[in-house]
């Protein structure tokens, strides 16, 4: 069996990727990062979802990127949007590099297993300003990752599979509740709250809200 | 002034970068990696280097890369090599990934700063086999970070500079000393003890000692 690594937030885009990872027959190693987000409580979620997918393992890993700051979900001292996201903007909830710092961890846990596969559930409608949820973003992260690695030297070349980056929400939704996705225990509000209860008002509640009402199917969200 | 982030393990080749970053005009934020190496005595040594040659701050970011293993550096089991680098294959002493995690944080603190240059000590003639220590790769690295970011987005272009890259260890410190870099400062060693005084037997003592003989200078270094 192929081994993979999916990097895993504990949201709903997140669980999809590796329900669809887990249909392609991969062996699923899940990383997730506790980069210093508002939203931590999202990492319970991971491991939840992680077993219930079937994952392999998961592993958590830390940094600290509030160290940086810059970003809605890393500073608390820059307010959360909940006024829709725009098309023409880069939200204040963009972490700067923090595609980047992700694959680059996937890559090395990847380099080590080794799998030749990565899975991430990067967006390319919900969040079009984010610049490292573009398709060409992804293209020169592979490009990179295969000039970055002992493996790729030797041969064995990495693929990043970022099979929803061209879904909206409903259809991610769709897709992932036909493969068994229980939804209920994902978290996607930036400001969930110790028990993971959701605030509703943010633009990520709003976003996921909206992708029930699309798909047809009950939200099963738990709100404050 | 403008400004740049300077990677800076603590060791010889990044201490010579600082310098160089400096006399090129930079303000530099030298940003050091506490990945779960053996010698992480080199980060104190990064700390006095960074004072000695006038950074504007100096950042320690810690993520665990012991977590994955794979690498002599990061894993107790795997012996330190002590004969010599070889041409033709990738040494032990290669971390998976590290240094596109490396630079993924260096481009997350330049984002934040702003800043658009970046300095990175990579050498590609003593490690031959590190796959991310080669030109190609550099490219494709400032490739990527050129599609990453907001900031590149908007316009401001990020630069990777890596001004040793073709240079042998005796060249670097010629370059060194001639802008006043104290190489006593500095830690090579893959297993310095705690008072950060040097084994003598390992690659890279071996590779460090050969270039202060190459350059004609006189080696500052503490061995045990």
């Amino acid at each position: 069996m192929r081994k993979a690594v999916v990097l895993l937030s504990g949201g709903l885009d997140s669980a999809t990727v590796l329900a669809i990872a887990r249909r392609e027959g991969f062996a699923c190693y899940a990383l997730s990062i506790d980069y210093g987000q508002r939203h931590r409580v999202e990492l319970k979620a991971a491991a939840c979802v992680a077993r219930a997918l079937g994952a392999v393992e998961q592993k958590t890993i830390s940094i600290d990127l509030a160290a940086f700051g810059g970003s809605a979900l890393t500073d608390h001292n820059i307010a959360l949007p909940t006024q829709g996201v725009r098309k023409d903007e880069i939200p204040v909830t963009y972490v700067p590099a923090r595609n980047t710092i992700l694959l680059a961890l996937a890559l090395a846990w990847a380099e080590v297993l080794p799998a030749q596969d990565l899975f991430f559930g990067a967006n390319a409608v919900d969040y079009s300003g984010y610049p490292d949820c573009r398709p060409e973003y992804m293209r020169a992260f592979e490009n990179l990752a295969n000039l970055a690695t002992k493996a790729a030297v030797e041969g064995r070349k990495l693929t990043l599979h970022t099979p929803i980056i061209g879904l909206g929400k409903g259809q991610i939704i769709e897709q992932g509740v036909k493969l068994g996705v229980d939804y209920g225990l994902t978290v996607s509000c930036y400001q969930a709250d110790a028990d993971a209860r959701a605030c509703g008002v943010c633009d990520s509640c709003r976003l996921r809200r909206a992708g029930f009402e699309a798909a047809g199917i009950a939200d099963p969200t738990r709100y404050v």
